[in-house]
Formats: structure tokens, sequence, C-alpha cells
């Protein structure tokens, strides 16, 4: 059980933040991780379809008998994260609850932002979370559509991100947050960016870090962390395979392991 | 035979700049539309990806009998068009031809520029369409991946959309073109502010407008133009349909007629 892998789930490319996380701070696990490349992005769908997009990457994954599915996409976890538990025995962790807890944490002022796609501000789930650990907290919400194709061109600096970003930002910043939840895997890339914007005594919070750190408390406790060195990752695409080494050079460069391409099937975990 | 739909496919939405030119232009014709919402964008995937869906959609298409095929989406004409041809007896036409054929009748300097997703302008299929026609002809080609995003976020106007159009048009208008198509059915939307950046003596190449003229030509001379009242049109999409009234009300609105969510299956197109 040790030796079976963490598998690691994304839209795409994004997830990549996580990857690399627990690749770094768990470097005897073994990872598998699928980027649903050919159907990204989520965060513009629509609940019903990202459950069934999610529910055969997640299947997909179960094939490589994981010890732990992570969801490394805010939207999946924000709209498909409790349908998944329902139906599947493996420990599923999504990046909201993590983020949630993390920015609870940090926050002295109880008022906490949150950005991230249209799904997952529509979905509500970050309110829903902080709300569920703390009852006090405000919530101040902004989707940011932008952002991920921002990211996916490699714009990750320069006037035109900059006021797309202030564009977003100052509206929540102004309602005096002191922490910011950085909901979507791809706006780690946009740190540097929108610390700037943020300016001090804003606390920013990654969700990769709060998912890994989350999972490595829980397989610590399950006694399921591996104490033998891991193999090199192993990265699934549905697209091909040079567009996601192009792009994932811009999150982690350069890329270990292998990547290969699938092609997915239906899922019985729709139902 | 006159009185079968004219089907019109597309990636998502901005198919809608087309199907409403084809409704306003020729309103005694049925029209079916399908919007692969669930899988959109196409203008960030592979040639193999985009060819396995849109073969998938016109599979679709063809259960409704259609007299004529119309691929709205720039992506899917420039990649997957003479794999189609090849592989369905009904006419199949593109928006690239047409773009082409209508930008080389407005162009006096033989100075083109063409705007377009990543996927359309890698392809090279307006450069080869122009070309093939007029071989001493010279193309200025710029991959615009934020503007879908853009319209679709409904911010066609403001500082943003100004400064983002600025950044990839400048550079071609400095080439001194004369002429520029707009490349995906998204653009059409933008044209009053793409229009004020090209400023005089730039024709602006509506590829809805261009298609729709070529459409209406090959009817006629194949006398399938019908003569009496078409029914309202059928839309269908693949993912829910109330994100696609939304955001066909920024081009289309009201939208007439009626949509319906239809999931698609395998084809032996994509053979």
């Amino acid at each position: 059980m040790k030796k079976q892998p963490i598998a690691i789930f994304d839209s795409g490319v994004g997830g990549l933040t996580v990857a690399r996380e627990v690749f770094d701070r768990l470097p005897n696990e073994e990872i598998i991780y699928l980027g649903d490349t050919a159907r990204v992005p989520y965060g513009t769908k629509s609940p019903r379809t990202v459950i069934r997009f999610a529910s055969e990457c997640v299947e997909f994954l179960l094939h490589f008998r994981p010890k732990m599915v992570i969801i490394a996409c805010n939207t999946a976890s924000s709209v498909a994260l409790s349908h998944l538990r329902e139906r599947v025995d493996v420990p599923i962790i999504g990046v909201v609850e993590p983020g949630a807890r993390a920015a609870l944490a940090a926050t002295t002022s109880k008022r906490i932002g949150v950005v991230g796609t249209g799904a997952t501000i529509r979905s509500g789930a970050y309110t829903d979370a902080l709300k569920a650990i703390e009852t006090d907290v405000e919530v101040f919400s902004i989707a940011a559509p932008l952002f991920v194709p921002l990211v996916e061109e490699g714009r990750v600096s320069g006037q035109i991100v900059e006021q797309v970003a202030c564009d977003y930002l100052v509206p929540v910043l102004d309602e005096g947050i002191d922490t910011l939840i950085l909901g979507c895997t791809h706006y780690p890339v946009l740190k540097p960016i929108i610390a700037v914007i943020a300016r001090q005594g804003v606390t920013l919070i990654d969700s990769a870090e709060a998912v890994t750190a989350r999972a490595e408390q829980i397989l610590d406790e399950e006694g399921l962390l591996s104490d033998a060195a891991g193999s090199a990752p192993r990265f699934f695409v549905t697209d091909v395979v040079d567009d996601f080494a192009e792009v994932g050079d811009v999150i982690w460069d350069p890329l270990p392991g292998s990547i290969e391409r699938v092609e997915l099937g239906s899922t019985s975990l729709t139902e």
C-alpha cells in the first residue's frame, strides 16, 4: 500500500503546480498525473459537464490503484468532489478545503478574498468551506476568467496582465481583506504580480501548498507515506504531448518523467 | 432536397455570427446549429483532437440530412475541412476559403493581415488559401488567444480589450496591410474596437458574411435554395443550454428557435 502511487488530476496543465509541490515535498512518492487537455478549460463549463469529465478522469486514474487521489483543479474540487467521494473507495482530496483551512489560519481580520474561475466562484465552494469552519468569517469572491488564458499564453508579466489583475483584484482588496485565496492552480504563476497589487499585509494562499500539506498529513496519519525512493512521475494527457510539455515549461521546467497521450472512455462513475 | 436544412457547426457560441447571417440573408432556409460547448475552445487544441471533435460534430449533424454543412469555426475549417470532405457526401464549406476570396477582392496593395486563434494561425490555412488564388500576395498573421475569452466574458469595450487589441494588431498594421481578415467567428463582436485601431483605409473581412455569401452562391447554382418559408432554427449544444443562451445574447439577442443539449458519440469519420 505504501508503494502505491499518488494520483493527481487536473483539467489541464495548471495542476502541475500541485504535482511539483508533491514531488518536492514527498520525494519518495510515485506520482501519476492526468491532465484533460483535450477538454480544458473546466472553469467555463456547467457543473453537469464538469462532473462527467472529472468522473472519466478519476476512472482512468483508479486503474493505477492509487493510495490517494488529489483533485488538483479548483473547478472540479468545487463542483465534483462530493460526487466522486460517494462513488470511490480511495481517499480523495480537493484543493478547496485545504485552501480554506490555510486561509483561516492566516487571517486575523476574518475578511478573506477568493479569486477563481467562473465555475469555482459560482459554486460558492470556498465560501461554504470557510463558513463551515468559521461561521463569522466574511468572504469576498471574484471570478477572473482571463487569468487562465493569460497564463496559457505565457503572458505572466507586463502592462496587460497588470491591468487585468488590478481590474479583478482592487474591488476585493478595497474590502479590507488580509488574506487572498488563489483559487485556481494556474494562479500561483501570477503570484509575483498579484503580490505587488495586494501589497503588504495581505497573505496569498496558494492551493498547491495547502493541498500538499493536507495530503502529507493524511498519509502520515494512516501510515501510508512511502519509505523507499519513488520512481519518476508519469504524466498522461488527453490532447497531444508536445503542447503539454510546452505550456508545462512555464510552470515546471524541466518536467521530469514521461508524458503519454490517452483517450478516456465513458464511466459508470457519472451515474 | 430544397427543404432540407443547412447544418452549421462551431466549437461553441462564436458560430452564431454565421447562423445569424444565414438567418438574415436566407430567411427561407431551415437552420440546424451545433455548438460543442462542452469541449470549447478548439483554438488551443492540437489538429488531431480538433479533427476528432469536428468529425463527431458533423456525424451528429448528418442525422438531419442537411443539404449543406457549414463549418462556422475557423479552427475546424483550418484543420479538419479536407479530412471531412473526403469522408462526407454532402457539400461542406468552411470559413477560410470564402474569407480569403473576400480579402483578395478587397485588397489593392496585396498586403493582407490575418488574426485568428493559435491553432488557425499555426495551421497556415489562410496563407495557403490566399496564395493558392493569388501567388504574389503578402500575408501577415497574428495569433490572438485572448480575444475569445474576452468576448466570452462579455468584455467587448474598455481599456483592457483596447490594449490587448493594440498589442496584437499594431505589428500587422505597421506592415502596411490594407485588408484584415477577422479569422475567428468570435471576432465580429470586436469589430467596433478593431475598426478604431485599424483606422481608415483598412478593410475588415468578416468570415460570417463571406461564408454566407459563398453558401448562397453554391445553393443557387445547384438550384437548392428553398422557395418556401423555413421553420425556426434549432440549436444543439454539448454543455448545458442556459450558458449558451447567456453568451449567445452577446451575439444574437434574442436568439430565435429552440436550444437542446446533446451528448455526442464516437464516429467512424475520425478514421
